[in-house]
């Protein structure tokens, strides 16, 4: 059955990325720190062409979150490349063979012809999230579709009901500001329904399900599930 | 070994209580929903003198977090009745017997004779979180001490070292707002040491120690523990 999928590290104070986030510091002051138990991985090591890396629960966790992924969509400021109209030259952060070999379709509101990268092509949807994900569905055939990031765009899927699961990697690290996934209350019931714990981080997947918990909504669906 | 305690129920968004809160919605509208997995405890109703309940993973959270319990400290407005000098007619949220049958030592700027509800002695304490926590420490003898709430007791009391663990209960819930636990960066490395997964909330049990993570502080810790 075709998933849509998202997965995100996230401090305990709910931010995704650290305070002071720059072209060259996308990430903020500290933020990389997000991240460091899915840089030590072999999984990521690999998906970058990299030899080495864990072989551990993480890496597991991240074998399973990016098996079967036939697509992506990708908010424009995970792209990069600054606001308002392209610059030609930004072609991603992620160098001369970006780590995602299936195609990424890019949300913007600024019309850029597809571009290829190593094994990965991107294209660039000024239509909205479910043209991005209509269009990602077409080519992912019967492999699911995943959300790439960042918040922004997770949020729109998820406020519009669109997205089927989402991991969570809780980082007991405290920001205090930056990037926050929420931002506000959000209409969706997430039941967790695995959790991986490893040394450093807790891996949380959800099963989203429209409305609030207690509400009407979520008890019909509740019901019909 | 005597430790000091704590334990919270946090929203995905990284709140301990919702937006609007007042006397009679002390957690904030939609606020009780942080709680849900607790008050249907079997032990958390045996704590307030009712039958019945759940007897679950959520249960058998909340009893090793209780046991072994000689004294709390909590803050003034988990204490409740408003800031400022004391109401004396307000005696808590928690009726004629209170939970906690242990004494409890409540962080305050205005002083206050003790009091006994039930089988709980309330004492006021106005020297500061060592102070409260030195007097908590001589009655707890051989028992742990917990730091009962809320979020603002939490953080000094992790900011001045002083916590050994912290229990957070995530519960997933976006509030968009509210009572922040943190509210800004926090010099302290937490360590997930135990994951309780249960049906609607994930319990991690951190060990704190200070100096963030990859600092020299954290480092040198990491080494002698």
């Amino acid at each position: 059955m075709k998933q849509v999928t998202s997965q995100i590290s996230v401090s305990l104070d709910g931010y995704v990325a650290a305070p002071e986030q720059s072209r060259a510091d996308p990430l903020g002051r500290g933020g990389l720190r997000l991240h460091e138990w899915f840089f030590a991985t072999e999984s990521w090591r690999a998906q970058h062409g990299l030899a080495g890396g864990e072989r551990n629960v993480d890496a597991e966790v991240v074998d399973e979150m990016t098996a079967g992924i036939g697509a992506y969509v990708m908010g424009r400021r995970m792209f990069g490349g600054g606001e308002g109209a392209w610059d030609r030259e930004w072609t991603g952060w992620w160098g001369e063979d970006p780590p995602f070999h299936v195609p990424v379709f890019v949300l913007t509101h600024h019309p850029r012809e597809s571009l290829v990268k190593g094994g990965t092509e991107f294209h660039f949807v000024t239509d909205g999230v479910e043209a991005a994900l209509a269009a990602a569905r077409a080519v992912a055939g019967d492999r699911d579709v995943a959300v790439a990031g960042g918040a922004s765009a997770i949020r729109q899927y998820l406020a519009a009901g669109l997205l089927d699961t989402l991991w969570l990697h809780v980082v007991p690290i405290v920001l205090g500001g930056g990037t926050p996934l929420f931002g506000g209350p959000l209409d969706v019931t997430l039941d967790p329904v695995r959790v991986v714990p490893a040394p450093t981080v807790t891996h949380v997947k959800y099963r989203v399900r429209p409305g609030t918990p207690g509400s009407a909504a979520a008890g019909s669906s509740r019901t019909s599930s």
